[in-house]
């Protein structure tokens, strides 16, 4: 199945919160949603106003920034919560209840007629509150996918708006999340909501696959903070479907994913990874002399994202023992520099050689390139002038 | 169909000497292979003899070493490159060549007849020379799967070990990888060896989707590192199988991730990304009321990998604003510290309040509960000793 019509909901503000490194002060919420905001999610996903008196106020206030994006918030499946849920006035309220023996056993030891009891319960309620209504299970993969469908086919009579599946401790696979997903897309008739945990490193895969198999809406954080080492981050997201196709991510202004990632990096006090996706800092270097070649003749031999659409910048690393001469003499274009292919490719091996004993700079290799050209400029102009003489 | 037999193709030495950041001298590079060897990956594949000089003695070098590991090197597919490879001593020989029409049209500017001519030529010779031999494709995903098979079969006829997938722009999806695999394990008798970069997320997806479809060989790299943001990363891919069963992974020795990992971090200078699989600082964190009370019952509630199998610990947050009273509970408990649940909950409200203002240190929540079992202490002497005196 083709992948058309999606939305975000970027959960930065509830389960990047739960990052351990995550303290965000009012004003700085306020900042995180109006950034994601100008990206352009369609969602923004708050912490339960349950948690503490100022995660109440905190909701209530984004709640009332009049953003673009819909503020929902996410509460565990019980009338108080959803009560209370309701009164902050958000968009809409993320329902949730853990489904596995785990959660069932160790966290709140309800059976899943229970489980199906409340959540009617809650949705009864809020049907009558005219706000968005989204169940999801929690650890859904380690569920019996009998009781989920079960537990999914019970909210969905209730009409609510969607279902979400939960890979709360980070096990699906992709083939295993688009099964599953697949499955529920046959079975009700809400949208299907995905939320991945990245543990084993497939949380934006299993989204992709989720989207794939029918979801309509995918969890993310920025940098993907959240509990542990968290789940799909917004720009891996952004990456992937750019390059499945570019214009499913036109709706977003893609240049700001920058800001964003710096900006969260800030607040938690982390570093972007080195090896991010599209702002780490290594993610548009090119290097080895085969892959610097083609790069330099046409970039998107060795690049699916294209750096400009992210207002970003590609950078060719020529300075090494890897190096090709074709890297090189495309150096000495770029500064205007008049070499035959055999002094370029004699200027190679010098690098490599002196590579192969120290860290090289560019500001060397430059140096080797303008004194060959200079050295053939002066043999070129004495030869000219030996010519000029002898015909004078 | 279910993953069995695999090996891990370690290309730090190779693919990693490609990240931006790298330059490793010889001492360096002994030292790698020496922790991978014992980490007990099967293969090392090790940059070309023909980058440099020094490359080819450094290749020299390793391939003398006698580790377990087997070593390999990866050249371009040209007899001269084969031939001095061959001479290093490696086991192993990786050739490879673009097939996409990218690289076909920007790189090497070759068609696929003439690539088919050429690898015959290659693996002419390296049949006489007792080594491994393995042909990959290069932006496999990219190239017409007909040209792809063509080539492979042509390649398996000559009876070499091992055909290779790159995923060499990181645009692959799990999908796609899955059925090329599968295809592939129709058509050749070859092992299968996958190869993919990160760009988009999918490198550990798409390995593990390569493994369900019958691959039989993964390139990792520490950390991942390679060119622009990397590849398959040695310990996302051992987190993934693990996941799956630990038993797969049994045969390495997951304590010395860690080292490794910090080892190449320190060598390339970069952090470990704050959210790396294992070694990430927050990949055993528990943060959420909900989630430490349950993990304080039994871990695996929110825990596919159990940090002692990887020689490391796990941390429990709970002087946050979204604690719970039952992770205040515990760490009564391992305090030695009797309170009664009023006490504790009242004490959770505190942290709550508390933390709302600022950020709060575990200390601070350690002195409420000793405050408050102390004021239970010398409220119950009290009362004891006015029975005891109402006794007298």
């Amino acid at each position: 199945m083709g992948i058309e019509k999606f939305s975000i909901i970027e959960s930065t503000l509830r389960e990047g919160e739960q990052f351990v490194n995550a303290f965000f002060s009012t004003e700085e919420k306020i900042r995180i949603a109006r950034l994601l905001d100008e990206f352009g999610v369609e969602y923004l996903e708050l912490t339960s106003p349950c948690a503490s008196p100022q995660s109440r106020k905190d909701c209530e206030a984004i709640a009332g920034m009049g953003l673009r994006a819909k503020t929902l918030t996410h509460i565990r499946c019980n009338l108080e919560d959803a009560r209370i849920a309701v009164d902050t006035g958000v968009d809409g309220v993320d329902v949730v209840i853990g489904t596995s023996s785990y959660l069932r056993e160790f966290s709140h030891g309800k059976s899943i007629d229970a489980i199906i009891e409340l959540a009617q319960g809650v949705f009864e309620f809020l049907q009558t509150q005219n706000v968005e209504m989204r169940f999801s299970t929690e650890d859904s993969l380690r569920s019996n996918p009998e009781d989920l469908y079960r537990v999914y086919e019970a909210v969905d009579k209730l009409g609510i708006h969607r279902v979400g599946i939960a890979d709360t401790v980070g096990v699906g696979n992709p083939r295993q999340i688009y099964d599953l997903v697949s499955t529920l897309r046959s079975r009700v008739h809400a949208d299907i909501e995905f939320h991945g945990h990245n543990d084993t490193g497939c949380a934006i895969a299993n989204a992709f696959a989720a989207l794939e198999a029918g979801a309509t809406h995918i969890d993310t954080s920025v940098l993907g903070i959240g509990e542990r080492n968290g789940i799909t981050p917004l720009g891996g997201l952004v990456a992937r479907l750019y390059a499945y196709d570019p214009q499913l991510v036109s709706k977003y202004r893609l240049p700001l994913l920058m800001e964003l990632d710096q900006t969260i990096a800030e607040l938690v006090e982390v570093d972007i990874p080195f090896n991010n996706y599209v702002t780490g800092f290594s993610a548009f270097t090119h290097k080895a002399g085969i892959h610097a070649k083609a790069v330099l003749n046409n970039p998107e031999t060795y690049e699916i994202l294209k750096p400009e659409d992210f207002g970003l910048t590609r950078y060719i690393h020529i300075a090494h023992r890897l190096t090709g001469w074709n890297a090189v003499r495309s150096r000495a274009d770029q500064l205007n520099l008049k070499l035959s292919d055999d002094q370029v490719k004699l200027i190679t091996e010098q690098i490599k050689y002196l590579s192969d004993e120290s860290v090289l700079s560019l500001d060397v290799v430059d140096s080797l390139l303008r004194n060959a050209a200079n050295y053939r400029q002066f043999r070129n102009t004495r030869r000219k002038l030996q010519v000029e003489s002898v015909g004078a």
